[in-house]
């Protein structure tokens, strides 16, 4: 519980630095029997790998995935699951410098104090590197999921200013323009809002929406451990996120409960929602309703203007931040909420089993 | 973990449904040594007892909470801190109704989907009352916090549309107005606006905001134990709640790196930041600055309105729901809010202590 | 995880000290739809309470058990099952000498050493009736787990010299001699012994078995959570345990493997060991057979002889402990092995439901 | 909690099988600025590296230990640090045939049960190389609490019938007899023994014993973490383990009070006791003398005499284990219980930071 380690029976513990020798993940509680091979893993990284895009770091790294136990003639065993990624970009001598000072916006600081020191090279833990091993994990979990029938999809919203128009949705989009987003005409103004923040040495934020479908009534659990707490964590937990939204989210605080209360109706003999501005949650326990949920993430922090900001002995400085970066968090973000998604869902679903005495009776019974 | 306890060393297990015997808490490892009384609990409480104003139900319950375990001689043991609040005004004949359909926006038919029945009086586990284990372990968090110079103070930021002035707050009106916000002339017009929703038979929901000054630089962990993602699931996990941002939250997603980095100085010889979009933790961790979070709640689910929905058999229905419920969740939250901040600062707190091999030697050779 | 909760599904968080107010247990997890009663829990609780013969503390308790929560129209909901005994025969007056000192064989140093100070009248929360709520939560464990055809059975195989003849193994006898021994004959030969400890102002250790049948292949997992590992951590959590031995247990380490080994047989057509000296765990998951086990106790620490010991001012003294104390734990503390067995067994039942995805699969889609 | 991770704040998950590409632990927790090398913990694994004497199987491998993250300029940095050791001599021809039928005394019938299926190679993740990424964490805990001045060694006590003579005690021996025995006379004598047992086609068991110095009074907590019950779990969680003992252990059963009680005493103006029955050990807490506890293991189940087993078709058969296999375990194990009981301490002493309030405000105003 010291801070890399996600889940209760489906868990994950997360390990690596920017430029150390490797990141990896180990993933425990996986059921026995899953097919799992290391391409339906590789699929999820090079979702985030670096330098596909002018608006991603061009950082150069394959992200090639090496299952290293957990798995015996293509299936899972129920045993943990190590996945290594090794570094192959590290370029140290870029980082020298911001040994000695602290970079706005950036985790420098804060480590220096919780731990005294820091690898400094690359943002080392606080790095975006770190989140190879949630995706890796999250490859995992969305597989079990899939064999349940839950789909879980994730994609741009919003970049800066640029909004997707929800009547122009084209999933095929989302791994075919370079902001992930599912509305190419959309995209093409997002990407002419980034290059102009790129000529004025800036960045840009934006936001990340993810639906999950195919979810049966039921998961998550009252009190602290509910459904869209969970969800709140694990996509709070992804760096630079700082808001979390939950269905109509934000929208809730101005609306009357005559709007935002979702009738019951029968649909096709089954009992399901007319509406969903709870978003497939209520009281923590999913509806049976997609799960919407949405992240709202900050402009990368490494910017090439000249910033004010201190050093280690204590004195204002002026810098300037040198190096590779990505203009804009928001599109290689897409998949680790979707990962992350994944990963609180898969665990919710095991943890669900064994809420009802007669269900535990039918499965020992039988 | 089965979803009713939270904290790894400060933790809490609430129980208790709406309509049984009673509600409470068990609080465990509150450390030793820290004076309290059942007046620094029943004071907490007090902030969220029904029948307060006339945007409250008006169900007449004094919340008195006794002290079970865990103090001896006015002071913590650091053995487990045992709080009992009965029941008193329980009217079950209200809810038999109730116990065949299922009412829109509420829990019913997800507790049922999940166990298999529900205690159905007041909603039994997923009411509102629930709560009153999170306040009285929250006070207990809070006057841990205080005793290090950490403060928290939570209060209504906006009810339906109307929202306060930051320039004209004033602490004094958060205890004192029936919407507990901090500013009297917004607090009038929310008033209105709420006499307005009740003529309409319907609710309206609104945003807590919470602000924590004191923190030391150092608390929480990188990855999945940030005190960011810690604090979303605090908050989300509170019934009604849609969405949580940190510091500059929403707003991020269409800022800049230019405007939304907080510059690095010198104030008085430490280091500080001279803006907080940040809300007072970069990359998992405080820095020093205050905290800041808001929470997006939506409208009381229960309004007089007839409105569709289904019963257990199946069948498409109109009800209309009877019995005592306030109009506007928020004011009652906010003590809710500051108290799950409260235990989430504490618990990250603790959890701190271990991270510094330096520290370590110090506090054992000392 | 300040130490009073256990288990991670099937979670029980006990409280209270031996002259506070009260002392109980919260049960989270448990399944919905369990029958329950106060009487389930009560019964239990006779079989610990003091003052039912010669060999046990006159302290006269009632312990009475109430439950709070959690249950609705006879059954559990799946939310927190509450459980509340009130002490009624605290005499605070008699503890007030000890105050000052440190009993020899007792916590009271290791608590000043970890605190600070104590509570210490009657031990406060080291006495034994801390397994007031360790002995209410089994009572419900060993009712879900009756319900799938599981049986514990402990009982006292040994105090001081005298032992038990597997031979003359008669249950009845368990609940009807003062020893708790299932043999009346040696339990009469261990009342004399204890009568001459007695006289000789002295005390009795003893060793409790526990059988435990109808377990399914499957419970527990390899590595840390073995079945066998938590079942020696429940047991070396009660109070004066100091070994543990699973099946043949200390035999093991003069055994051979030839005569160790447990050959597998086909029994009506299903796989079974045809000698069980494993003691139905295999690799830290149970093999179907039952599961024995065994605890070493020591002998009660407040004896009446006079003793060395230390004050807090650090001066050596002699002491004579006054009071009223059991001159054998063991035969109370039977209940508190099958309490804590039952608790490890229900855990590791509904853990181990998320282990194969075809289990899964049928789960959700059935 | 899964089955694969160990501890609170103070962690470790360990993954990888027997015929795998590689084993590997991930530690997280580990307070930042510890000095540590590969050989810090090279050292360890070579205590139990295979192929090291004629009684330990004579496959070949290096178990070379590669740091893949965590560390910085030689120091930790308080992120996970991740270990890794390459299977290099697998042989899966070797394990072809058991692949149909269940071992006696082995794990292979239960996770079968429990899984479905089962990485029947060298017995997979139940194979005694599981124990690499214990003993790996373990070299990390022991030289954490080293740094504070905690010691811990272990050694075997007795092989079959052959057991040490305590005035005998020559800690040099340990490293240096094929027993691990600190007694080279009766290291001669067990090897002797096990000359017969292999002659016999048998295997014999023994006893570890494990001594640990200079903790500091406090660690630990009541009720179900009592460090006792920890070390318990701890080492009955290492596979072949059958019972464990703290202090006297089987022997309190047959003392008297008067005996057993440990006096305390002064001793340089501290608190002491004048004998140690208890192991160190009061409550669940550490009372500042040596803990001692000892570890029952059985003789290794792999055997090449004719055995009765069954077939994965339930069919009655003979077989005769080949491959390479240790006649005894213990010598093997000691390291392994060494780790485990390292790991448990550093935990203890991490978590009990927090249990007291005036450390808490030196900690965080000085």
């Amino acid at each position: 519980m010291a801070g890399s380690s996600f889940g209760t029976i489906f868990t994950l513990s997360t390990w690596g630095e920017s430029h150390g020798k490797a990141l990896g993940v180990v993933v425990d509680g996986c059921p026995a029997g899953l097919a799992l091979t290391e391409e339906d893993i590789q699929f999820y990284l090079n979702r985030r790998k670096p330098g596909q895009s002018r608006f991603a770091t061009p950082r150069k790294e394959d992200d090639c995935v090496e299952i290293l136990s957990g798995i015996f003639e293509g299936r899972t065993t129920g045993t943990p699951i190590s996945l290594l990624v090794r570094n192959t970009s590290q370029k140290s001598h870029d980082y020298s410098e911001i040994a000695g000072y602290y970079r706005p916006g950036h985790a420098d600081y804060t480590f220096d104090a919780k731990y005294g020191f820091r690898d400094y090279r690359g943002g080392g833990r606080s790095s975006g590197r770190e989140t190879i091993g949630r995706v890796a994990a999250g490859a995992i979990a969305a597989k079990l999921l899939k064999t349940l029938g839950i789909e879980i999809q994730a994609y741009t919203r919003s970049i800066g200013p640029v909004t997707i128009d929800p009547n122009a949705f084209d999933a095929s989009a989302i791994l075919e323009t370079p902001t992930a987003m599912p509305d190419r005409e959309a995209s093409k103004r997002a990407e002419a809002y980034l290059e102009n923040c790129m000529k004025d040495l800036d960045s840009a934020g934006g936001i990340v929406e993810c639906l999950i479908t195919g979810v049966p009534a039921g998961l998550g659990n009252p009190v602290f451990e509910k459904l869209d707490a969970n969800l709140a964590k694990a996509v709070m937990s992804i760096g630079a996120v700082k808001a979390v939204e939950i269905g109509d989210g934000i929208l809730c605080s101005q609306a009357n409960g005559s709007v935002n209360n979702d009738p019951f109706c029968i649909q096709n003999g089954h009992i399901k929602k007319s509406t969903n501005h709870a978003g497939g949650i209520l009281g923590g326990i999913s509806d049976g309703s997609p799960i919407l949920l949405r992240a709202h993430i900050k402009p990368t922090p490494s910017i090439f203007r000249e910033q004010d900001t201190v050093n280690k002995n204590g004195e204002e400085i002026k810098v300037q931040i040198k190096g590779r970066h990505d203009p804009v968090i928001v599109p290689r973000a897409v998949v680790v909420v979707e990962a992350m998604a994944a990963i609180t869902l898969a665990d919710a679903l095991l943890m669900n089993m064994s809420s009802r005495l007669d269900k535990i009776v039918d499965f020992y019974q039988n």
